[in-house]
């Protein structure tokens, strides 16, 4: 351990809030009471408690229903209060005028803590804010509140998924996710689901009427099973303690952070969805620009930027070199990863001397972005190329723009040999060299009848991220992510040497 | 017709070119030699004259091969020169240094025009530069030539595709595109195709030796069958002219331009691949600003603004109603326009309490946007909010934000015809009020397994362009979109109240 990690577990140590085992019971909870369970699906209570099941919980479950003796084979309490035995963790999904007193029984019968999915608190106004206050109160004396208005906590390793979540991935993996929405904290786990990105937790924690921001953040930073920490949020409940963790935690992990209702009709959307105050954009631009949160603006971003955090290595240079295969995308690719603060340097003469002689004379460039002037070259000259740049070329990341690994499944057919070498020429060379590459595989087939190119761009895909290799979308895309993450270790950077 | 129409039709006939007779041969010749045509497909002018055959160009064909005496059953003449019939039309796919005497002998043979598909020009140095003066100098003795580097002209009325584009639509439609960059040519065809869009023509005029983007935009502003014209371009010969015609177009037809080459890295790799200028940002910024076209700055940009123009009404005022399922969405959709100066404005108390009464009373927003708080909501309450919000919102146009017509094939089959009636609610409703709508459609499955969504995906997607509705990935890329034609019409009708 170097002297600054120790000194870092010294202070995590230190600095520690108690939420790891405060909140274990959110997270990884022995029994599960369901309130307003349900053998119906189209009701919240019967979905979650089907999803809760299908997904695979291995611990105590009991249903809360009065008017069910047996719900899924399971015995079923009129009331919590009745089950037999502990219970850790309640969710609640009665209608918004019962939940308070759910939420008493709850502490009453000495549950740690409880998720209320039920919607119709401050988001609807007078009167559900004064439903909403009741239930903050209770939560005072004992039990931890998510919610309400939520979709729940999805922890791969506690067996807990969302609603409707019973198709989200078993495995755990170094992304957090916490969201106001719940809408969103569906959106980005089952997308992220498919491009290999796991989580440790996913919190959809709604009007936030307990458990906030804030110490879903205190929480995440201690994890362990965390390394990457990503947010939607509409409106903070305190803001300069949201501050303080954002610049605190962003020191071991980074925060990428999605704020909506920055816009004058996104904050007056905000103040009907989760009944937050959205706050002004300027004051937020100021909270990114110090506390080294990363900034993003949609969902495509948050995902591109996970994925950026989860497979490249930290602190990389804004030097990119672009290889491909289409002269006028080589242009673009220039403008794109300029336009976002990369630069693609020119090549000195010697460089572009070495690659002019591995590449094809005409309908080429050498200087960077390098055009090898076919997007399904022989395998042999996008290895040359890359290996080149990589150990003559100080480059600090090199993007592989666009090549037809396959084209459609007729072409695939007949170059599926030549295709799937092609293919491997990235893995090989990262391998080789330790080298970050970025890959920007488009979806560019169109028609209903064109779904098979589609079935093999993502196999490529799942090769590619399989092997660490991120993978995106569009040039775009990958230049802006790549740009976030840069930027989180230049702040990283700055701040370390002036504090 | 109003007298403002006729005043421009007669102006349209004063200001003419006569670049539509000239150019007829380019788009629509009766007879086509192909000289260095090949039966090896590996070869571009094997591969040429393959897709042309293809692709059911009518006219008569004549390959040129000294080395050969038939090619795919066609007699070959050694040179053109050979050919004992008019030839209106030839394509070059000769090495470079083959290429001024091929041109020559088009010329002496009275070829009217002829494109170069052969690279290595101005674009790699000296050498190729003067190569190219030596065609510039034949083209100005009475034959134009499009390229050199270039893929050539895509004239589906013609007969005439591009390499390699065989597969290409047959149909026209009312969209050209000219691009100095042969691979964009075919990314921005291939994709079209896909969504719908149709084309008048499309030319790849590379290096621009004699055609250049200025006669391409007099012959397209002449053209009857061109309503929408879209371009990539890298440099400009001449900036006045070019300007001056984009003034001129932009009066009765949008053109929406990608300037490519606008950072410091991109204007680099512009002179490198067609030997053009690339210009300083600011100039560009001016030019766009004074001169009424669209600027976009990518591949999907100039997609997506093309979706716009070819299937939304003309003079859109900024006020759009967006209309969601999930409250966290509606946040962003509301950032997303007003992001890109489209408004969303509070709806008044009166709306908003005959929305509330249709909707679901808890998890939902009547404010704008509109959250009916279900992604598969039932189809009669997302008809009376379109419906509700056409007659009593004073709205410009309605953004249908990511509903589930389908979620995946298991949900598919389970609710198959509640799907179908849901996706044809906007259908309806645009149909009997006539307004505009647009419909945000994400490629949300992400699985190599999960492709049967995507194919439904696309089966939906199909079904609203056919019935006049564009189609958007992203809300980001919808407002966008929309955010540019409305600004074009904005320009119009600005300068015309000074003018």
């Amino acid at each position: 351990m170097l002297p600054s990690q120790a000194h870092q577990a010294l202070r995590n140590i230190v600095m520690s809030t108690g939420k790891l085992d405060e909140f274990a019971p959110i997270f990884y909870p022995k029994s599960h009471a369901v309130i307003g369970a349900s053998a119906d699906s189209q009701k919240f209570g019967g979905r979650f408690l089907k999803a809760l099941l299908t997904f695979g919980y291995a611990g105590k479950v009991y249903p809360v229903n009065p008017r069910e003796r047996e719900i899924f084979g399971l015995q079923t309490y009129p009331r919590v209060g009745d089950i037999p035995e502990p219970v850790d963790f309640a969710t609640i999904a009665v209608p918004a005028q019962g939940v308070p007193k759910a939420v008493e029984e709850c502490l009453a019968k000495g549950v740690k803590a409880a998720q209320i999915l039920t919607a119709g608190f401050s988001e609807i106004g007078e009167e559900g804010r004064k439903l909403e206050e009741q239930v903050t109160k209770t939560a005072a004396k004992g039990i931890r509140i998510i919610g309400p208005n939520c979709f729940g906590v999805y922890c791969p390793a506690g067996g807990l998924t969302i609603l409707p979540g019973e198709d989200l991935p078993r495995e755990s993996g170094p992304v957090a996710f916490i969201s106001q929405s719940r809408g969103y904290v569906l959106r980005v786990s089952q997308r992220a689901a498919g491009w290999g990105i796991r989580f440790s937790e996913v919190v959809s924690y709604g009007n936030a009427c307990d458990v906030n921001e804030c110490d879903l953040l205190e929480y995440l930073h201690e994890d362990p099973a965390t390394k990457v920490i990503a947010g939607y949020i509409e409106g903070v409940k305190d803001g300069p303690r949201f501050f303080k963790l954002l610049q605190e935690v962003s020191k071991t992990k980074p925060i990428i952070l999605w704020k909506g209702g920055l816009t004058q009709g996104g904050a007056r959307a905000v103040h009907s969805h989760t009944g937050s105050l959205g706050g002004e954009e300027r004051v937020w631009d100021a909270v990114f620009r110090q506390s080294g949160a990363i900034r993003v603006n949609s969902l495509e971003e948050l995902h591109d930027t996970m994925l950026a955090f989860l497979h490249l290595p930290p602190r990389r240079g804004r030097k990119v070199c672009v290889v491909g295969g289409f002269g006028g995308i080589t242009v673009g690719a220039a403008d794109a990863c300029e336009r976002v603060g990369l630069s693609v340097p020119l090549f000195s003469t010697k460089l572009q001397r070495k690659l002019r002689a591995v590449i094809p004379p005409v309908g080429t460039s050498a200087r960077n972005p390098v055009d090898v002037g076919n997007p399904s070259p022989r395998p042999a000259i996008l290895k040359a190329v890359l290996e080149t740049v990589i150990t003559e070329g100080d480059m600090d990341t090199i993007i592989v723009d666009e090549f037809q690994m396959s084209i459609s499944s007729q072409t695939m057919n007949q170059r599926e040999h030549q295709s799937g070498e092609l293919a491997r020429v990235p893995v090989d060379v990262k391998k080789r060299f330790g080298k970050p590459i970025v890959m920007v595989l488009p979806v560019e087939a169109t028609g209903a009848d064109e779904v098979e190119f589609e079935s093999n761009q993502r196999k490529i895909r799942s090769y590619y991220l399989g092997e660490g290799i991120p993978v995106y979308l569009t040039l775009e895309r990958a230049a802006k992510a790549l740009s976030n993450l840069v930027g989180y270790y230049e702040h990283l950077d700055a701040t370390s040497e002036s504090g």
